[in-house]
């Protein structure tokens, strides 16, 4: 069948809008029509050729909102007019990692998923008869799509698609890091750096946490205002100091903070962010993608006086299992989607998203089919 | 009062045997008749020179097992003729360290500790009319040596002092890193970098755990023999492979061990001992103390997919509460003492106690007063 879908031909060149071929649903496949979708930093990341993984020609998008259209053989967990949510982080249920309880990095279509095509090896998209590259299992930002059927999450008909679809990526990624990556407790201390979607995303999960303190970090101070709508009690610019971010934090706390969230992919900030911890007990979550070959770095000093480092993929939810209570709460307005879905716009106009976020003028600008 | 002490009137030199003064204990504060003590890798990196916080001349020793001898005012949870192990981890109970509940890194003695004064900021020591530094609170390279109450472990009189006294520092340190920082479950694959006295320990550590399989880790194989004895189950000697550590580890284990120890301090290695460990769930601990201005660094992808960077300083073990059960569990042979000690020494021949260690001929060796 044929599909309109925005391409992304090759590394930092503007997406092309136009109509692609796509395959039927295989076994354990579902051919899903995207309703609406979020650009997200990591689809920019790829598309600006900086991962090293990125793969071109491809259909990027991986922050979508869709109804089931059909089904391939043996699916049984979703049918026809089912509404759901892409995962980039599938959920098999059966593999060690889904088992282990420990974890929700399922190892079920990683392999496959990582090369840009699906669990048999081969690609449901072409464009003149070439392949292109399906990407992170999702590719959103083609009207109908194919998944594994282990990559969806069905969620309630009457959410809206057009909001819901940010529970795909940014705010579910926040949330989780918070109440499922360190568990923050009652009356905690909690920095978060980087006000973008991910990180008011995490001040929502300290909200739900029902943290003490909220310390907002970023170096626009335009950010705050939203920051402290969304529960930060505390607003710090690194630019109106002199000296390391992590030593005033460390100051006004009173030795450090309980959690730390790098919501950026800076691996100076990483350091940061773990170094503001408090001795004996801090965690620093690293929720930010860094640039390929960074690497972060602190004294060893720093983890044998307790602090602890940890990361976060996907706010350590298991998409199939838990996105549904996710879908739950931002119906109840517990999750204020609304907050952030800066723009609206149409498919054709898909390049305008990524300026306007390179800009930061938005949070996320949601794209309409 | 006199004491003969081994004192380190500079970085680099040999101890010299002295008769040093003592004062009496001032409030708060208990003077020990050490019986015997280990002799610590730490012990040696601060003669050397190369500890940034070394302060000479002083008095050095940490792993000490001694008697009460007298207590200063206000001294309530020991008396005289108690057997005790001086503790270079406090355990006041009230500070907010302590009141925490998540971690046993007490701060009531710390900032004078670390600049070899008691709590009053003065010594207790001197030599020829001029004070002489302490040295982790402990100082137990001093036959009387004098320390804060909350530096004290009571433990029972039929203890022998010469055996329990390695319980102050590195037996219960790579026991306490395996159960109380990492929390070791049954059947977990454990890999454990560095087979010195808290890499063994930590295979002790392991095996009360019930660990699965415990693979020692070594570049002198000479170790393995004993690793093998205390329960390990898996023998790696770097040396024997051409790649890095970690992949041979990850290949042989199915991606990955579920725990690491570093028992060395060298930052490579710490690197190694994280990206051994399992995607979704590995934790590494840090045990080793690293040189001065060293530092650890990895990819942030390596935390991003699950992994965990901790560190442990005393296994986490709070010294009052938890050492009484450390000496009982050795009592009754859970926790084979003998082993550790290869060697007995008196006080007059410490300075070979640090020859052997540096030529990797002893485990420990214990300096009898």
């Amino acid at each position: 069948m044929k599909s309109r879908a925005a391409v992304a031909f090759g590394p930092n060149q503007p997406l092309e809008i136009v109509e692609v071929d796509v395959e039927p649903p295989k076994a354990g496949e579902v051919l899903v029509r995207i309703v609406a979708t979020g650009v997200c930093h990591t689809d920019a990341y790829t598309l600006s050729g900086a991962d090293p993984e990125g793969l071109f020609p491809t259909i990027l998008g991986h922050e979508g909102g869709g109804i089931v259209e059909a089904v391939g053989e043996g699916v049984t967990s979703v049918e026809v007019g089912d509404h759901v949510i892409p995962l980039y982080t599938a959920e098999c249920g059966e593999c060690k990692f889904c088992k282990s309880g420990k974890t929700n990095l399922c190892g079920s279509v990683r392999a496959t998923q990582g090369k840009g095509v699906m669990p048999d090896g081969t690609s449901r998209f072409s464009y003149k008869g070439e392949p292109l590259y399906h990407y992170m299992g999702t590719s959103t930002f083609s009207e109908y799509t194919v998944l594994p059927e282990v990559s969806l999450a069905k969620i309630p008909k009457e959410a809206p698609l057009d909001k819901v679809c940010l529970l795909g990526c940014g705010v579910t990624t926040g949330i989780g890091a918070v109440l499922n990556t360190a568990k923050v407790e009652e009356g905690a201390t909690v920095a978060i750096f980087g006000l973008g979607g991910i990180g008011l995303a995490a001040i929502i999960g300290a909200k739900m946490a029902k943290a003490g303190r909220i310390i907002a970090i970023d170096i626009n101070p335009a950010k705050f205002k939203i920051a402290e709508e969304l529960g930060a009690t505390d607003f710090v610019n690194p630019n109106d100091y002199d000296k390391p971010i992590q030593e005033v934090i460390v100051e006004m706390t009173d030795g450090g903070v309980d959690y730390s969230f790098e919501c950026v992919g800076n691996v100076k900030l990483m350091r940061a962010a773990l170094e503001c911890c408090h001795k004996g007990w801090g965690e620093s979550i690293i929720i930010g993608v860094a640039g390929a070959g960074e690497e972060i770095s602190t004294r060893p000093f720093q983890l044998v006086t307790g602090r602890v480092w940890k990361g976060s993929a996907f706010g350590g939810v298991k998409g199939r299992t838990e996105l549904p209570s996710y879908v739950e709460k931002a119906e109840k307005g517990e999750i204020p989607l609304d907050t952030f879905i800066t723009h609206n716009l149409k498919l054709e106009d898909i390049n305008e998203a990524f300026e306007l976020m390179h800009e930061g003028k938005s949070i996320r600008t949601v794209i309409h089919y």
